[in-house]
């Protein structure tokens, strides 16, 4: 049976991704969109006929929709939040800034009425799975190091999920990762977070991309993730969706946790 | 505290690969070897002077092992692993062959004595890891290929260890993987294992090569192992002595179970 | 000194890319456009104000360019030409379709003229090199095999570039490559082309990806082609228009020949 | 038909694996060693059974090679190189630290004589071709990076190869490689040796790799080597010896200078 989803925020960035991403999935029906600027109309989305409207009530009365996806403005979740709550309806929110008391309301609504609740500040889904593969690795294998490669204009480097990465991965170890005996520095031997070297490579033709080489004796083993276009999130969003229909009364906060990990 | 080890087969190939990577492991103490082969004696392996003798339980009494890592021949098995048993000794059994008889009564035997065995036909970590990482990113992501890379004078294609990999990849899905929507036959598609296409590359200069690789919406995954000597299973091996040391009363079956995987 | 570039084909698809390539080159100097659909006027391209004009001689006499660019069609082409050659305006030529007859008469006009011409029917620069280097490498490794991985859309398999890589790669040897002795059929291994096994990867996430892997003893090298847009032809038409810049009274058919090799 | 060989340096560690290649190469035959720590008599090498003596002259006259194949000490290589010419025979010298006088004979030998000499410090085919391909794509491409990775145990960072390859990747250019406008010092940025970064990983499990990485628009190009044993040279020994007996009356410096670069 198709999973019945409004969109919130229909008419922004993340939220036209959204409908076409959910109007093309053969398991989901697209049923309206909200959005704050909106009048109450049908619009066309690339070619998709879409009833959208100001009023999420009357969104949620009139499409009937299983779940909510919100991209919209931290200041008007909770609203968004208690409403469709109240209609039953589950909800996957992708919208960043909310507060520990939000998310702690938000906790209280999925038991109170029975719904699911799935946020996710990041719905990268293959990064979080290179950065759990990369835990899972971590616990067996005592040595690591992280290149990453991303275009020439990224202002920063390392990249904050190559960190984050070598922070998942030192956590899940009882014992520090293992370096070279020699310490002499060497600059091209990186920057070292957690134990784990990181390498920064910057080059016009790269956009994002990751691999963690893990060693030991005669073998290595490498987990890389390669992002081509700066809005793969598409697919973390469709599994939520997927994912929370089915998990009524539960809050989830982040999609490594949705996936289990 | 160090793991006091003894050698079973200590003068077979991999006998003498233990001998070398117990000796070389800071947290391990190489106490002594059995070989059918040996005479009561103290031995020296690439300058480690070793107490060797055929008799298992006199190897046990003077040398007082916690664990005896066992690569002889399936009809030793039994006799080894009871002389084992009784003096307290666990077990970490690379030797294959063993009957599912066998396996039962070492089973029992860890009960019985309340020591720890470990059976693996295969100590290879990085490829077990592998295989386990691509099991846990199948269950996510929809589209997979395999390529593995091996040197130019095996003979089968594709290898063992890709169609393994392709098995596992399915099982931990509820939905068949996709694929091109095009049913035109071209050869260079490679050939189909599970819903996965393996591709197999055989070139001078390549040991052992696996790469699993995952697509989705603007991303790929992947997972590969690099193997670069044929001996490369001593890091599984000493990792299951460490871990059978702590699980007296276990019997685990398989490195990758010995992982929690 | 900056060069002076004016676009023919300027409204059409890759005249655009071009226009603003060349805007965005510090060497070059963007002087304006023609285009057959295009009304005499200054129009606005993504922020730069360009003359634009049907009337090539009058694009040429008033904007007074050192090199024209042309993306247009095969028809348009002999005439442009001329008046590019009687002005002295070298030209760079990505219209596909020429006949043999047209390409005669460029020839004769470098001469005649003493004007620079460039035509190439592909100006991507990585996948030329790719080649040129594949072939190079195979004079002096007797073992190769070529992946090649694109976006699960193709429809065809393996690749035209994978193809006329094998063919190049077989060209530049005296001996045939070699191959496993088992002549078992393994449908894993690829398809062979010039004696080249040929692998390709179908998958959502990836665009456009050749790695040529050569082997010998202890061993390997690889060269690898990733091409993340479908529009990556503008390094190739800034070099074709510097270069072309320099080389009055050349005729060169291909960008592998204006590169030298 | 066959080219015969004999060995120099035939009991030395070099020395045993060029009889080794030769013995297998199916257009080669092997046909006598020398050494100065010879008996004259008849030795066996891996099944292999050679003639060998300490008197080079008796090994030119009783094994009649067409080239001679020299890894012995410097202050033996004048007087091997002088026998050899006048005897006819071309030489293939890998031995180190011929002074600027020695090469100069070497040279006038070859004209006198009509034999030919390959002098070559590094028999390293691969690494050789991976630093020519990367400088031939330099000319092109104005962005790149290097990773090299070793083994652990590796003392310096870089590698010796990856700062010889920066130095002749920008040699082959007019202008220096352009790098990220932002100037903020970030220590996973690598080392910069001739305006390219160079990154160096160390982790057991790797022997020798390396990997040059261009980019540009829309597109990266990559040349990677990996060696897998430390006696990876032998293919580069054969091909010198394949092209010196083609080449009387040459005198050449370099694999790379053999190989036509």
């Amino acid at each position: 049976m198709s999973i019945r989803v409004a969109v919130q925020g229909a008419l922004g960035q993340m939220g036209r991704e959204v409908i076409k991403a959910v109007a093309a999935a053969p398991d989901m029906t697209l049923t309206g969109g909200c959005d704050a600027r909106a009048p109450e109309n049908t619009m066309s989305f690339d070619g998709v006929e879409l009833f959208i409207t100001a009023d999420v009530n009357k969104c949620l009365v009139k499409t009937k929709p299983d779940v909510v996806v919100d991209f919209s403005l931290a200041s008007a979740v909770p609203q968004t939040a208690e409403t469709a709550a109240r209609a039953g309806v589950s909800l996957v929110i992708g919208t960043t800034g909310l507060t520990p008391q939000v998310l702690a309301r938000l906790e209280t609504l999925t038991r109170e009425f029975n719904i699911g609740i799935v946020v996710a500040p990041n719905f990268a889904l293959g990064a979080v799975l290179m950065m759990e593969l990369a835990r899972t690795a971590a616990k067996y294998l005592d040595w690591a190091e992280i290149i990453e490669l991303h275009h020439e204009k990224k202002a920063d480097a390392p990249s904050g999920t190559a960190i984050a990465t070598a922070r998942m991965m030192q956590a899940a170890r009882e014992t520090p990762f293992e370096s070279p005996k020699d310490e002499t520095e060497h600059k091209s031997r990186g920057e070292e977070f957690y134990g784990v070297p990181i390498h920064s490579v910057r080059l016009p033709g790269l956009v994002a991309h990751q691999e963690v080489i893990f060693g030991t004796v005669g073998q290595t083993l490498s987990i890389r993730h390669d992002s081509i276009s700066r809005d793969s999130f598409m697919p973390g969003v469709l599994l939520a969706v997927r994912e929370i229909a089915k998990r009524r009364g539960q809050f989830i906060f982040g999609l490594n946790k949705l996936l289990g990990f």
